[in-house]
């Protein structure tokens, strides 16, 4: 009979031996009662998210854990976090990511975060300028978390190979947006537009005056990157045959899980930050559970720790998703098909995304099991799953629940 | 921050049990403490270097390693062996690996090495036709190593799918050269017709004449196989974004590094035999570490001793590139991504190249290890990079010197 499945991505999860833990991973210096009580009859092995060798990004291996070949409909992130903060798109709207930003009078970028700005200012900002038309396309603009926002455009002919108006570093000035093909041209010439209406219109604005008052840096331009195109894509319930849920508090994750029609929930208390309530989101993974056949649960502070170098941390973060997968482990009737991984590796001691491939851990009343005791990077090199690509975990997951079809008589 | 990438390939070092060690691998049975103290903080796994069941060449096998899908650009070792010997050529020309040889007035090949030829007499023959035009070709012809040689033509409209003129065997005449296809029928017309220069021209020739007043078979002709085409290839500095030299020996893998733009090095006393000095190689290794990104470092008589079904050499070719490991690894200031392999198993017992995948380890500072404590057949299978493919190889030794290019944000 079918199987409900649960996906546990701890973003960034892999590691490396750290000197801080004594020459262990987080994963093996954490104490993990919960996981490691399943981990003795379940099954382990190593993930390249996307292949070896290639260091992801959360969005391309998220795509590809979900069954999501990225070559075939990743072109940036922008798309993504534009549904992460609810915009609605449809296929061939090109999407960026941006930034308010302070800049000079002569356009050089002095703040990239306009003092860490946030709501309500964020919101008042965009509100002057939510949607405009600009050479036949509709550009629209929304405030994101904290400093950041979104320009989607929309309309005929438009491409997504544009090079970014953000500078990257401050003390060089915005970039003019050029496309690397026709499409993408005409895309780069709509952005370059706006960017010169958002500057206009921002300067003298209410928002701007009163932050100059308070001695606060003025957001009086956006900078874009990560432009792409919003996906062909099928929706996940069609492509695997299995209605679709995900608890996260992660607008690209949100977005991720949008776009490809699942339903989204973040509990109260729970966020993208060390802070999150991880409790929360075993209860709401475990509602969900009820109402689902494949519930992604991502927790995402094992990888800020992971930027930060801080290895205590991700230890603590690790602990508290292991009282939260116990909770959620003995608070399912029947039978589950659960699964813990990492979306990529982001060792304190490298402070970014690196190729290590990921632990994962396949559990299910019934299957065999590997008799190892840890789960954690350098007990999974010894389990019977060996190392698998991304691509391959949806049908492992699905073969397991008995929820792929027989192939031949 | 990027590290440097050594590279050592023993050729054929990949083997089975063998009676004559008590069961071992040479691997197993050799000692080497310098690389078994890397190998227990190192990853380990066994390496397919073109696929699972495919014996390789190790022509194959090194532009497989090296990132080069042989599929692509492989028609024959020919072009290979010609830039071994410092041929200089272009896409499109096709070259030949040859033997001079002794045939009788019928060109019944009597001898396939004509008595084990060499300088001064190849030098001296091969002056005879340098360079010769025949149907609107260049055809060139240069002595190389020993008893062989190298037939080059450049025009327009070849082919390299050419039947050899080689029959392999003695006591059968020289087979005349066909192509199956329209262009590669035109090198084998030319490539015939030059066969018979040849005969004409060396049987009354000055060395010959000497070498049957010594009693020495005359090297009354030549005998091709092996024909490839020049491939159009991206230089590897380009395609991997990283500086490549490599320090060999042996005609062919020198002449592969060339087409691939490197920069070869045989340093004195480094030969493709049994007494090459191989420490001399590893201050060339050194050396050559201080100027570029990559560095291949072959050794090619462990594949020898494989061929000759000579264990306790093969045991002794081990032990040396041992201590040149050793003394590579602790010469290396800074940071370096050290990785050992094979390029195909010529295993002692069965003399020749067979499909068993080869021991690969991987050692940097900072990576996880498998707790493993010796580099051999047996112990790579319980490694964490499990099994891998050549191709992956180039992918993984970038991603963990930090020269991969992070894909998605």
């Amino acid at each position: 009979m079918a199987r409900k499945i649960l996906l546990v991505i701890c973003d960034g999860l892999g590691d490396r031996p750290s000197a801080a833990l004594g020459g262990k991973t987080p994963l093996q210096a954490a104490s993990k009662p919960g996981i490691d009580r399943i981990a003795a009859s379940a099954m382990h092995g190593l993930l390249y998210t996307i292949a070896p060798g290639v260091t992801p990004g959360s969005d391309t291996s998220h795509l590809s854990l979900l069954g999501y070949d990225p070559l075939g409909i990743y072109t940036g992130r922008g798309p993504f976090e534009a549904a992460g903060i609810g915009l609605k798109m449809k296929p061939g709207d090109v999407a960026f990511r941006c930034n308010f930003a302070t800049v000079d009078s002569s356009r050089v970028v002095v703040d990239r975060r306009a003092g860490r700005i946030g709501e309500p200012d964020t919101g008042e900002l965009a509100s002057l300028l939510p949607e405009v038309e600009i050479d036949g396309a509709q550009v629209r603009f929304r405030e994101s978390t904290e400093h950041r926002c979104v320009v989607v455009i929309s309309g005929d002919g438009l491409g997504s190979s544009v090079t970014d108006t953000d500078p990257g570093v401050t003390g060089r000035p915005i970039q003019l947006a050029s496309g690397l093909d026709e499409p993408s041209s005409r895309t780069a010439a709509i952005l370059n537009k706006f960017t010169n209406m958002v500057i206009e219109k921002f300067s003298g604005s209410h928002v701007n005056r009163k932050r100059m008052e308070k001695g606060l840096p003025s957001a009086n331009a956006i900078i874009a990157r990560g432009g792409g195109v919003y996906p062909d894509i099928e929706p996940f319930d069609r492509k695997h045959g299995m209605s679709f849920g995900a608890v996260a508090a992660e607008g690209l994750i949100l977005g991720i899980c949008r776009v490809l029609g699942g339903e989204v929930v973040t509990p109260k208390g729970a966020t993208a930050t060390m802070e999150t309530d991880l409790m929360a989101k075993g209860r709401a993974a475990v509602e969900m559970l009820g109402r689902k056949d494949f519930v992604l649960l991502h927790v995402k502070p094992t990888d800020i720790a992971g930027h930060d170098g801080n290895a205590a941390g991700k230890v603590e973060m690790i602990e508290r998703a292991d009282r939260m997968v116990d909770y959620i482990i003995s608070s399912c009737s029947g039978e589950l098909v659960f699964a813990i991984t990492g979306d990529h590796s982001t060792p304190v001691s490298a402070k970014q995304h690196t190729c290590d491939p990921v632990p994962l851990m396949i559990h299910s009343g019934g299957l065999r099991s590997d008799g190892i005791s840890s789960f954690d990077e350098i007990s999974a090199g010894r389990g019977s799953l060996s190392s698998l690509r991304g691509l391959e975990l949806m049908p492992l997951l699905m073969g397991y629940a008995d929820r792929n079809e027989k192939y031949g008589a």
